[in-house]
């Protein structure tokens, strides 16, 4: 993983601020926003446009079993390849920076490199992954984990859609073979870099340029159910209610308060509710939640759910409701590579880019590219912190600088010549 | 209204629970509970049998436009009808008694009267109302609003149920002729006698037999809407959010609270929510949420309503989310008749039943009645308070007692020689 000293690279902001607007365009709603699922027209359109960009940078095009597409740029050596991009798949009304950002930045910084330094010492590749944001399917990370050999049997076919569409079924729409799936596995690269915006306000409020990614935090989902009784809204005095979604009301200020009372960067969330029956005039007598906990430290995420399952017992007990809290998913904290994040540090200071280590509180394809390869990332301002909305926004320079920083690091790492070389 | 002095009539309690048993197979559930919406083939069948039994109790029957089942036994005068009865749609996975309860027992108490009186003094009728619950369309008291001729222009074309289909094909569907629902207007009725089951647990708590409507509760709904913004749940700071859900768990908490500061009777529920977007690992930007509030005094209920309003406006100033609280739907409260009250609570007593007078939390058909006609209501006691539910129950003995009351009444009013007359 040793690369050379760090030159400064500079990407030409138009041309990166062009292919965003161009790719913006694809899965463009009308009212706003980008809706761009997996194995959809709009995600072929996508990644058939995304490969011609890669072909314009000089780079050659391989499209793989499920639709990750690669740009290659041979090296000289039989050296594991290097891996830098991320994902173009949107959810739906997204914004035009996640996902495409990193994909298109990679694009822009390889060209950068084989401008300055031809062609590389070791083999580079820029890859558009088909799926990070489970935009169609529960299929979270499908393109890394169809690249890691970690899809497990049968998953093509069990996952549906919100129309029952299978992923297997959608992947033969879009001209993939899905019996194929399986050669999509590769064995010959041994690092990634991603780009990707923040997603939430810590560079714009302290008006940093690039945020390298020290861990990503792990999380957890649960799902509470609670059990009162259905009664007649009119007919069924306060004092003799068993009211299910009062009880949950409290449960899910309880769920905040865990998550201020651990302070920063503890965040829970509950973002689905059901309540049962579901009528104005019916005393509610089950109500389904979620919750979604994070924490960069397992302990501290341990005691939050703690914390969350007592409180919701305290309430359940406190109302005479019934409770139950199911663990629905969990993922570990990932700590991203140091040696990677090192390079990235030096590119940034290169580029005279102020830069902090910062936690990302998101999941994303390096932290599972990350449980086989060495992998790092590095994030650009998100003005307002916005995500996974229309309003998403990086400014051109913020793009472009952190274009710059992530050509800088690869030819650091790709076309200068190896420190165990030079010495 | 005034009737003869009280004498104490009594039904026979394996005849009324023979009824109850038979009509709450039609529409029966595998799995428990009664599905009987208005003009559904359970509907069709219930109304059928409800007139057969009302033929085998000597009563002339006669379907009206909208499918209300009258049957009838003529007096010797020509004074104004006194009608008695209730409704026998269902909500879904209703009992067997709301609404049942007070058709079957206006058919046995009929029964009970002429077998000990013979021809009534004045025209009665029983009334099998063909929908009170809203049980398929937003239609609430749709067949006494066709009595009084208040269903508006267009309305049977307009309301749809959730497949889409308008009121008035599902008429059709069961050989009623839209184009001649005014002709079920009625005008030669002066009073209305409604029993049903009181679906709260005053009476059962205090061991009464009989509890004697005096006002019918007013209600309003709301809906609140509150506007925060939609963020990643990952990557966005507890400190940075403006979560809709958490704001709205504390409004519905204040819903609560409102009804508990009043005390007793004051009621209010929320049964409906909507998260938006509704994904678990998204800071929910949108909630919408009802709130049902009762209070027999209109002052009350419009002190509670602006106390809810203020508590939301306040959580939404706190928490920096926009609220806005929109008026649905709104009853007044409804007085019962007070001779007719006099007139039950007489029957009572001399059916040596304890009573006592209480307000109904549930809207009933009465309360449209009384708008137009004197109107009363008496409740049996429901088991547990349950209603709306598989869980409905209550015992022969309180269901027997309650149609004695109502003969007794329906006799002093019909049967025995006016007061006029008779000083």
């Amino acid at each position: 993983m040793s690369g050379g000293p760090a030159t400064a690279l500079r990407v030409e902001e138009t041309r990166l601020t062009t292919l965003v607007e161009q790719l913006a365009r694809v899965g463009a709603q009308p009212g706003g926003g980008i809706i761009r699922p997996l194995y959809s027209p709009a995600w072929r359109e996508a990644q058939d446009m995304v490969a011609a960009m890669m072909r314009d940078a000089g780079l050659t095009v391989r499209e793989d079993a499920v639709g990750n597409v690669f740009g290659r740029l041979s090296g000289d050596g039989d050296a594991p390849v290097l891996l830098t991009g991320s994902h173009i798949d949107t959810v739906v009304h997204g914004g035009a920076y996640d996902g495409a950002l990193g994909v298109l930045s990679a694009i822009v910084a390889v060209e950068a490199c084989a401008a300055t330094g031809g062609a590389p010492r070791r083999t580079v590749e820029v890859v558009s992954l088909c799926e990070e944001e489970s935009s169609r399917f529960h299929s979270n990370y499908f393109g890394t984990r169809s690249i890691l050999g970690s899809v497990a049997a049968g998953e093509p076919e069990r996952l549906v859609d919100l129309d029952g569409v299978t992923l297997a079924d959608a992947a033969r729409s879009v001209g993939l073979d899905p019996a194929r799936f399986a050669e999509a596995r590769r064995e010959d690269f041994d690092a990634f870099l991603e780009l990707h915006i923040e997603q939430g306000r810590t560079l714009v409020d302290s008006g940093l340029d690039i945020g390298i990614v020290d861990v990503i935090t792990g999380f957890v989902w649960l799902e509470v159910v609670v059990e009162g009784r259905t009664d007649h809204a009119g007919a069924t005095a306060m004092t003799n209610r068993r009211d299910a979604l009062q009880a949950a009301a409290r449960m899910i200020a309880a769920v905040e308060g865990v998550a201020l009372a651990e302070g920063h960067p503890a965040v829970a969330t509950t973002g689905m509710v059901r309540v049962h029956p579901g009528g104005a005039n019916i005393v509610p007598g089950r109500v389904e939640f979620t919750i979604d906990a994070r924490h960069p430290d397992p302990a501290v995420l341990d005691r939050m759910v703690s914390a969350m399952r007592e409180q919701c017992g305290a309430v359940a007990a406190d109302r005479e409701v019934e409770v139950s809290v199911r663990l629905l998913k969990e993922t570990p904290p990932h700590d991203l590579d140091p040696a990677l994040r090192t390079v990235l540090q030096q590119a940034a200071d290169a580029c005279g880019a102020s830069w902090r280590d910062l936690p990302s509180g998101a999941g994303h394809d390096s932290q599972t590219m990350g449980t086989r390869v060495a992998a790092a990332m590095l994030f650009v301002p998100s003005i307002d912190g916005r995500s996974h909305s229309p309003a998403e926004y990086s400014t051109p320079e913020d793009c472009a600088r952190g274009a710059s920083v992530l050509a800088t690091a690869m030819c650091a790492l790709a076309w200068s010549p190896s420190r165990a070389e030079s010495s």
